[in-house]
């Protein structure tokens, strides 16, 4: 095999919560990379489409970085290297997973073409360095559910774990991206470095009851437990609309409301792809009356994470 | 009816990551409560066996203040009085859950014999005032359990929102009370009412992994996820032997160990009743050596909470 192509999709992290620990992949938005063998040694990317200011140098470029931790790793000497061809349909800056799609699909692609010597969840590590180049640190709450698919679960970095979690087949995200920059480092910096023990307790109170939520398939119980008390209400307020958004999706039927990944997206979660429709037009409507450009996807839970095309 | 008997079990609460969370409830030891309808109008309590220091005032003792809880919410004309006689089986301040055993045995009789006005559910709200007479704080997570029976989340108090978990049928407990005293109120003072950000965030990592692994009946995670990085740093110090129990714990096959309730109780979970057994057996010559008395207990998980007898 010479040349593979492999769709990553996008994701959302900080799930409510979940906060910095949670995060479940999308289905049909992602990345999608060409990769293939070339006489000339290294790395090297050919092109990207849909991104007009991602860098073409590979020490720069999340995809690439991830795909040289692999190499790294598997450590062999290759009398060949590697053509990059990428086809980004996650904005970065979206809070959507713009780079986690990007990481987890070249290194599910060297991967591949290499002769698979690494399970997927191996390949986490490898996609983190990725998200290290991006964000400035190795998080894998985006990489994990990309790759994988489904709700994942972060318990801790070292070791590296990552649990897969049952949840209800018919939930279904609606997800908004509103055209506005909220950069990861002013998202962090407005989140306080120690908070009050009652609060933190609230916060696990509220993931447990997530957790427990989505392992019996109780849609009541998911929509309440979302409440994130430690990130959403600062963060929020970078976000237009917020509130209007939670309001409407609330009276609309969403089991819950969050920012996906630091924002400014936002998700919703619903019982029904009816519902999450519903959202989605009321999302459009809401945006465009105040003269704000937006993304709206609707989109069940990927079972699959990355896969090849 | 005019006389009733309840038996209601002894809890382990601050289940490791579920601090001030999570509960279950333990077979054959707790509290039992016969209580009769007299003449005599209001509450009375004619004996209690197992504990000498126990008020008989119904005013002090948290058994008729939560069925005192109970007929305030009732709130009908009663041409008739209650007698209660306890069976104390369960030390006060052993950290096993001592007042929650008998609130709970209480507001179960009163109820059966006012004929069921009030679902186990409802009455946890009645037994949390017993427990804001013990510990001067109305919380759940001991009461929840002893009257539901299983694994018991408190996600909220306002509104009371528990949240009964799944879990694997063959998790036993063992459970040691060495005989020195721990006052709850040392035992919340030496903990901080700030935590960093990130210890908040490994502590909710590990619950949402200890839920998961309940729900996935995943003795590897329930183990591994039991770490609680808030509460048992500064609280074991309270404890003797605390790190050496930790050790054989590990070394005798549970999945994990720790404080159970604010202690100084300690708790096991293992995947067989052979396991269990074990570390009792290795308990009572750990203790012993060091001349130190102690209970220890070894028990499933009791699926019913109170039951009537």
């Amino acid at each position: 095999m010479n040349e593979i192509r492999v769709f990553a999709p996008a994701t959302v992290a900080n799930v409510g919560s979940g906060f910095d620990v949670l995060g479940f992949a999308l289905s049909d938005i992602g990345d999608m990379i060409t990769v293939r063998k070339t006489d000339d040694l290294g790395l090297h990317i050919k092109n990207i489409e849909g991104a007009d200011n991602l860098p073409l140098d590979c020490k720069k470029n999340v995809s690439t970085v991830a795909a040289q931790a692999l190499l790294d790793s598997y450590n062999n000497t290759l009398d060949y290297g590697f053509e990059f061809e990428l086809v980004k349909k996650v904005s970065a800056g979206s809070g959507m997973g713009s780079s986690a799609s990007s990481s987890a699909a070249a290194v599910m692609a060297v991967n591949e073409l290499l002769g698979r010597p690494y399970s997927k969840t191996e390949l986490v590590v490898f996609a983190m360095q990725g998200e290290s180049l991006a964000s400035g640190t190795p998080h894998a709450d985006n990489v994990a559910p990309s790759l994988l698919g489904g709700f994942t679960l972060i318990q801790s970095y070292d070791p590296l774990r990552i649990i897969p979690l049952h949840y209800p087949k018919d939930l279904v995200a609606t997800v908004v991206h509103p055209h506005i920059e909220v950069k990861t480092s002013d998202s962090k910096r407005i989140l306080r470095q120690h908070i009050p023990l009652k609060t933190a307790i609230t916060q696990w109170a509220n993931l447990g009851g997530l957790i427990a939520g989505l392992a019996q398939e109780n849609y009541e119980l998911i929509g309440h437990s979302l409440k994130d008390v430690v990130a959403e209400p600062t963060r929020s307020m970078l976000i237009p609309l917020y509130e209007q958004v939670k309001e409407m999706a609330h009276k609309n039927g969403a089991l819950g409301c969050n920012i996906s990944g630091s924002g400014p997206s936002m998700f919703m979660l619903s019982q029904s792809l009816d519902t999450a429709h519903k959202l989605a037009d009321e999302l459009r409507v809401m945006y465009s009356n105040e003269q704000l450009d937006c993304d709206v996807y609707v989109s069940k839970i990927n079972p699959d994470g990355a896969i090849l095309l």
